[in-house]
């Protein structure tokens, strides 16, 4: 049969729910949608309850508004203010702890409890397992190479020749656009300006530094200011322009944010002695490596950006205990891991280009989320750069412990053991 | 001066911190790193208030426990047991709540209040808007295209004769190893086994229908069952074979996943009369276009897998809602978004080919996550496939108020009124 | 300086050059363009010299006619009918022969002399080193995997309802379309058929084997009768179609061509001596596995498809030397090269997913094209498949030769030895 | 059957050919390879006729012989030095003349007679009917946005701490590097260094301009020189180094040289009439733009690098034609090409970041390839900078005259009018 197997079998169960053409009026646009919910910028109980009673009307049940509108979060519901609209409460997520994880870095250099948030198993035990590994080798040596979240508005003009006089003159402002966007900022800097051209087009690469927020509102307000600075000067002016043209990785995978780095680039490596491999983790180096020959080759038949196992484990995980926006694992979970043999017995190494988190803004202040961060010993000003390195070394771990795993042969037997009851 | 300005500033700032040879020498493996955490895999109130005790002597203030190991998850403790290990409490992420959203989809056919979960100022604000605005136009039209979780495990012979000799036993014995997959599961099904060969190794990519689970401990159960009957049975024997390649896709963004599919492959429509464009979205069709073809370039001039706005930011937050597992929105993240002009006004059109999510399983049963999903009605049993529906819906709505944002200029603003403080 | 220093660079040179509103001027379009020659299908000494007429009189020196339109050309001209318009002439690549090359294949089963067209220096040279080694290991053992030229016209209809509407006459009408495709060839044979949708749009990539022709306009006018029967038959009709969706992977590096495979994927090994590695190609193997592992890194880091050294050196020249479409070397360029440790001493992997080549058809038939398949002894039917897996066999000699260059530091002395003079 | 159709069809093919077994056996190793030719590195008629006395001895017939090693051919033979090792003979590839292109560019600002070689039907006559529906319009603009060609050189040291006191030093000697690497050249001149760390290793991305050569060979004389300068001075030394890591995107398709450039990044654009459009292409500007769109879209699902038609045609045959290293292709026939409505008709836009030629070095100076040179007026020093700019305009009109042919549905009829006879 010459038509795929997958396309086959979904067509024949789409087929036993219901005629082709029944499954196809079920598409087709219904007028008087009920009316929307108001937006509510400002959460309190008496919010809470409101959206509570509209949608309690509407047969969701007693038992849900229970769970997430308890007590406690109605009682804190203004902390939210300026994190969340509509609020109808909180979602409660389980958190472990790994560790103490020895970082030997540039900026985190203690050890340090982690505190990862997940609903699921064998996760925590997994990335605990590579700690207690690292931690026998003497810990992770981490090192930060670069920083700077990237803005990129887009000017289309009339013509390239028009483009071209535009980023002369851009090149020619560099100081005054560069002020123009520090003005909107304490504690941010713009590192470069890059422009771009396809066609009448112009990009601007703007890279700044964001202190300890993650930056991405900062960078959107001071690339406005730059913008605003650039319209109401320059001799050319563009047909149409926009603040940000989906050319900054911004929340996605992309080869730009893997090459030239978005957020903080940051490097880990452990050379572990060939006795810790085997007692701890399981498995021989051989089969290490082994492995890790076969997964480079997958990652590269199978297109993935960059080449790793599950640095979006880890992030992800930490990201929502310290009150990361955890949407930026999408662009943070890329990167590049190493498995080589070494004199002393295997040397790992991870990097990640990406890293986009703070210890100030977002939902860094938030109770638990700020709990999140003190667990760490990283809360508030002056400790951003530490936790990038903490969450490159925490991957390292986790890159450890699932490689060993699948090399040795555990891997399908710790889920079995640590998942709830046989699911599947 | 021949060295990158971001290279430049970095190094000064480096070396404003310390000299190189210090700062190198802090990068030393150190001894005696204090022993690691026992791992839990029980959580209760015990075994919580074990490891603060733990982590209390070591520092951690009790500000951060009474946040996190709060009275009410300390009697819910067990509650979270095979979702979690070390478990020293909760972090609690404000929940908001978007629609009701009209979907009109093979599977989802209804309005539904979408609970989104997320510390991220204007985000449910904006996915809000665009739901609106869907609603005024007859919903949102959405169809699963094709479902199918893939685990690809690789065996290594010891030459390609031995690697074709293989494939073509494997090719002979597809169903006896379907057989040997299918018995680990009840929900289970083995769609179809794809081998591929490079050089001496062979990989099968297996693809799984998981019913209303996830599915990702399922496949791998499956496919160790298979891979068993394998080694058994087959005349030539690898000399090393592993459970999974890193060529499923699993949580990171891929070319492999993008074409075929990984999870369910959904897209959704929604044709938009131009009053409601202009109205409820503060942009004009002109402008959104205008924007969109620049945001096509920028996706393809930075390497983007597909090209999309920000299927990241609703993704994340309805997989948290509702006990999914939000690393998946590492691969569930990217797609096709496309805006075109139509004889009613606005055509726009999302495609997700990579859909991990479930309605079972995982911590969709957990008590705030269950609830999450009560809020959507999709709770339990039968209900996965209308939650991609909705995902689908969702992100659509935010690809829809983005761009529009973005186009309308309000993409500074809309972030400065509804993010907390001066914050930058 | 917040600029690239590349940017600051060039636009400095531009200024040297002129006023930037001088350059800018210069890109103003001029109406009164010169008559454009008329398009001459047929070649003939008259019509190259009608053509020559002109361009000498817009100034074409002689010397340059009597290099391309000399008395040979001229005499053989209405040779090269159907394979060029507008002739003036012939450029003359010079051929250089590599082998007698080892092939162990399924198909290619012999000792071959490869014919080589190139300019560059040293390209010869080097896959001669390759195949050297290869000899005295025994051989390149190589095997075909799959074949499968793709054409993939696209269908817009007026909803997502309708598209799927159209997939399921598809998927019920496959076998009538596949005897309208079949009809237009007598070699070419449709192999699936794979419905893609994405909203109102339905890709169908159909894989047709081509025999031994290449297959490029095979599959186009089987396609374009596909398509023709569809349009005639399917009870949904489409608003608009195109013939070839810039789905193909025809001419580019793509990821679909280099996992699905475009044209035949051969996979090709060589499991070397320690002893050749060392004497023939003048590098430690450990030299080479470290050089490995950093290529490797090289081209994840910058984004390859796929991951080797360069294909496109031998291919290309092997393309030239035997009339294929040399353009295709943008697509048969990409795959995977592995090196690795083995018991003998190096095993060195090569898999080329995309080859599109023929011994029939295209620029096959020329004159001293076949005469580059002669001196392979692969002229005319029948011989496709081997002269695919030769062209493996020989890709592999010249990663093997180059990595031993680069790893044992002879890289720029070999190119400096036989390159023509110093010309840098 | 859960096995893909094209596998199941290959396997079927294979074993009518033989049982499995035996087909295995043939992939053996063989002791006792015939004698390798000695690398003969200067060609003469006495080598060319040395080689082909084995050659003939081994089967390969006379006819061969004399269209390859044909009379002119032998009596330039010594022509070639410097450009191939082995020499047999030359191949006669057809070139065809497309223009008077008219081109409106920074450094080309004149009317070109363009010499393309090929020997694929169709080709020369879709380019020229671009070129005169170009002309019609007042030509094309052009600019030239950047230059450098890469040399990417890695060390591996010790640990991180290493690295990062290289990439310090590095930066600190930057003038001593650069002046290192332009001792070597009187041509090339370094314009940047761009330390990359990963782990234990550092990446030097060194980007030179080259004059009117390629410089290919150029960057790797001069990085030699720069490795061996940082080698002796540096006072961390590196456990291994390469002069060349993967990580330039030479002869290949990559990220990297398509986000930062290979070569020279030129844009292109013409602003076109609609009734030109009409009547010079033969479809209408609605056709065109649907057909766009979903190009666009196919582009994106099928993971290309970048987004265009068949850059890879036109510049193949070109490169060809003027003695360009045509394995080039790989990489330079990458980039984007957009189309849109504009006031006057149709905006067409491409912009090809990599492309690597030059009009002195390399093939530029071989008879025939001169000649091509001759033909465009570009031969020699001083003339590279403007056949980057026509090389550009010309994959401009190929872009138009496919895209209008696939959108009109000529598509698959130019073919069959212009290629030799019913050779399907």
């Amino acid at each position: 049969m010459p038509i795929p197997p997958k396309t086959l079998h979904f067509l024949k169960k789409l087929k036993a729910k219901a005629e082709p053409s029944a499954i196809a009026a079920r598409l087709t646009p219904r007028a008087g949608a009920p009316a929307p919910l108001m937006t509510l910028p400002k959460p309190s109980a008496a919010a809470i309850n409101r959206i509570w009673a509209r949608m309690t009307k509407a047969g969701v049940p007693e038992t849900a508004r229970v769970e997430l509108a308890d007590e406690r979060t109605l009682s804190e519901a203004e902390t939210y203010a300026g994190n969340i609209e509509n609020m109808i409460g909180t979602v409660k997520v389980p958190v472990g702890v790994v560790g103490p994880l020895r970082v030997n870095g540039v900026f985190a250099h203690d050890d340090y409890f982690v505190p990862l948030a997940t609903t699921e198993a064998a996760l925590v035990a997994s990335y605990a397992r590579g700690a207690k590994a690292v931690g026998r080798s003497g810990g992770v040596s981490v090192a930060t190479l670069g920083e700077g979240v990237l803005r990129t508005p887009a000017f289309r003009f009339a013509s390239i020749a028009e483009a071209g006089l535009f980023v002369n003159w851009v090149v020619s402002s560099a100081e005054a656009l560069i002020s123009a966007a520090e003005a909107t900022t304490s504690h941010g800097k713009l590192l470069s300006i890059d422009p771009v051209i396809d066609g009448e087009i112009v990009f601007l690469m703007c890279r700044y530094e964001t202190g300890d927020a993650a930056g991405q509102n900062m960078v959107t307000f001071a690339t406005e200011a730059l913008c605003a600075h650039a319209l109401d000067q320059s001799p050319v002016q563009p047909r149409s322009w926009f603040l940000e043209a989906n050319f900054s990785g911004d929340k996605k995978a992309s080869f730009l944010g893997t090459m030239l780095g978005r957020g903080r680039r940051v490097t880990a490596q452990v050379d572990m002695p060939r006795e810790v491999v085997e007692t701890t983790l399981g498995a021989s180096i051989d089969e290490i490596l082994e492995y890790g020959r076969i997964a480079n080759l997958g990652a590269l038949m199978t297109g993935q950006v960059g080449a790793q196992a599950h640095f979006a484990n880890g992030l992800a995980a930490l990201y929502l205990a310290t009150g990361q926006d955890v949407a930026c694992v999408a662009e943070s979970a890329v990167g590049f891991t190493r498995m080589e043999r070494s004199a002393t017995g295997l040397l790992v190494t991870v990097t990640l280009p990406n890293l986009i988190l703070g210890t100030v803004g977002g939902g860094t202040g938030l109770p638990s989320q700020a709990a999140g961060l003190d667990v760490l010993g990283l809360k508030g000003t002056g400790h951003a750069p530490a936790l990038a390195e903490v969450a490159a070394a925490l991957c390292l771990c986790g890159e450890l412990s699932l490689t060993a795993a699948v090399a040795g042969g555990q891997f399908g037997s710790a889920h079995k053991r640590l998942a709830r009851g046989s699911k599947t």
